[in-house]
């Protein structure tokens, strides 16, 4: 079939001598300059955060679940709303999850079939379906500005006739989800996902296939499920070569900051993870020398920043001192200060990175930050 | 004794025909118009809200806890830190509660005694002790302009002997507070309690006791203890009347709107209250027609604001139907934009309030005021 009439676009600005690249998304409603970290903002909030504050981040981009508003509030309320920019305020560019990834994780809770994937509702056990198509019709009632297609998130670790199959599948519903998009939304995109788990010849089949498709863009799915850091940075240095040179590469769900640097400089362009909203929430603060959780006692007396070399409105206002003590009584303004913190840090890791690109010096960038992450644990970001 | 060489000072600028007063409490922090209503920052944050975000509402001067703050992360921690100011980021005029009514709720957990309270603390059950001496220097370790002496919240209902005998050891607290204070620390006031229960001769021995001690302003104590609303309106038709022209009054703990507007009627110029900040949290928002809860199934598909008639954030950039949604979720967001809200609203409540008095037409205000307030319930504020 014919590409379809999409008014998004991507420009590959340029390329680092590492293989690290420096792009522009284009949508209707703004631009994003990559490699780009998208905050996650599950339930139409980034949680803890305003859009203001989001944007006062430096985020050009976010990203919705259509797991959750399918059940909670319902797409088609939030299309009666005026879609989900209006009704979450934010009116930059969003890009919507399929609910893949979060419907695989209900476990026993869920059934695929060729058709789709039945589950029960996380919040009333209530029998729900979604096949390529509804997640389509989803997305466009939302008016996201990137949809993602169904796929399934094949685990970890699972047999290799398995993985195949579920290649295959993924690779049929992005067909099907191609065939029902809405020509008249041409502001919307739609990217496919490569699956394949950790089976190189298969990632290159299922990349390829997707390639013929000539989609708007393409996702690196299936990583970051619990399989050793070691092999996910093996699939990493292969699949981005089987994507194609002029469309943007999303790396779903990854991850921790030394994780997105060694990413960009595979050639990835897009991240999304919950690690710095979920994280602050739980205490852990990203800096520049390291991270470290605000919960521990040597704080109770620090009058020093989170990061002194952070221009954040919390390292700007308050102590470490003061946070940990938000953070023991459970006081929202802890997990907001702390959440903005992170976000902050993720935008400008992703803002340096654009620079060493443009400059040519990734590789140097790339030592110099992992140097600060001498002892990380084994285990990727969530 | 003579009168303590503080640097507060309170100047009536007018009072209405119907005895509703305004005027103006001067600290070396900064100035507060009254009638001002002071949010609470009971562990040195006013829940879900950054400094900022409480000025930006209008909010003048806020409540921290001594109870709270000595207990975690202590006094003492928060003097090394530069103060309770400096701690928090708040500049402007902070007044500290002494604890009086947070040991009292303890019930079975205290035991009052002439030299003071020992209770056990609801943290980690460690026994703890406080005195009038002890609530002074925590005031003074904490650096807060306005503090409160250490007073018995006399609850209700109460023997009459009992409510004397605990009004004679509220008066003889106050002595020893004013006794204890630093007299190098002129920023601050100190405000004694008037108690004496629902009994006028009480009151009125109470009071006219505390005026000899000529303290910078006082405060009405055990209201909003759990009696009928009508009670409580009778001690406040008496109980402002018992205090001097010149010194400011505050009702400790009071209320609701219509609370607020009754008692300013009074003469009452200063008030603290959880419910705009507290019930926010539970869903419930006060506007210019009343007030309801955001949960209820009406609202889901409703694009208005919160208020037509209000111009905080929360009213400008989100609908009923969002806010609703983030309240089912249990989302950050939704705490802070309600809190937003209601606060604005308590804020503007107080401004109207203030411009009616100026004008002489408070009468009037109140009349129409009260008249969207149909239906109250009987049990007054928290």
């Amino acid at each position: 079939m014919p590409p379809f009439p999409s008014q998004f676009r991507f420009d590959l600005l340029s390329t680092d001598p590492s293989g690290a690249r420096r792009g522009r998304v284009t949508t209707t409603r703004g631009a994003v300059e990559t490699p780009a970290f998208m905050p996650v903002g599950t339930a139409a909030t980034v949680k803890a955060m305003t859009p203001q504050e989001v944007k006062s981040t430096g985020a050009q981009i976010i990203l919705g679940n259509v797991y959750h508003l399918f059940l909670r509030p319902g797409h088609e309320r939030i299309a009666r709303l005026g879609g989900l920019h209006r009704f979450m305020n934010w009116s930059g560019p969003i890009l919507t999850d399929s609910g893949g990834f979060q419907v695989f994780s209900l476990g026993a809770l869920r059934t695929i079939r060729e058709e789709g994937v039945a589950f029960r509702s996380h919040i009333d056990g209530s029998s729900q379906f979604l096949s390529p198509e509804i997640v389509i019709q989803v997305q466009e009632a939302l008016g996201s500005d990137i949809m993602m297609q169904l796929d399934e998130c094949t685990p970890y670790p699972a047999d290799p006739d398995y993985v195949a199959r579920s290649m295959e599948l993924s690779l049929r519903w992005a067909k099907r989800s191609q065939a029902a998009r809405n020509p008249e939304q041409t502001y919307q995109a739609l990217f496919g996902i490569v699956q394949g788990g950790m089976i190189e010849s298969l990632r290159r089949s299922s990349a390829e296939r997707l390639r013929e498709m000539d989609l708007e863009g393409y996702a690196i799915g299936g990583l970051s499920v619990g399989e050793p850091k070691a092999l996910m940075s093996e699939v990493l240095s292969y699949t981005p070569g089987f994507l194609p040179v002029d469309k943007p590469r999303y790396l779903m769900g990854v991850g921790k900051p030394e994780d997105l640097v060694e990413a960009v400089g595979r050639g990835v362009d897009m991240f999304d993870c919950v690690l710095p909203t979920r994280n602050a929430r739980n205490g852990q603060l990203f800096t520049w020398s390291g991270t470290f959780n605000i919960k521990r006692q040597q704080f109770q007396d620090d009058p020093g920043p989170v990061d002194a070399a952070c221009g954040c409105d919390a390292c700007r206002h308050y102590s470490r001192a003061y946070l940990r003590h938000l953070f023991r009584n459970q006081e929202i303004l802890g997990h907001r200060l702390m959440t903005l913190h992170n976000l902050h840090f993720y935008q400008e890791l992703m803002q340096r990175m654009r620079q060493a690109i443009e400059e040519g010096r990734f590789a140097e960038f790339r030592r110099e930050f992992l140097a600060t992450r001498p002892h990380q644990a084994e285990t990727p970001g969530e």
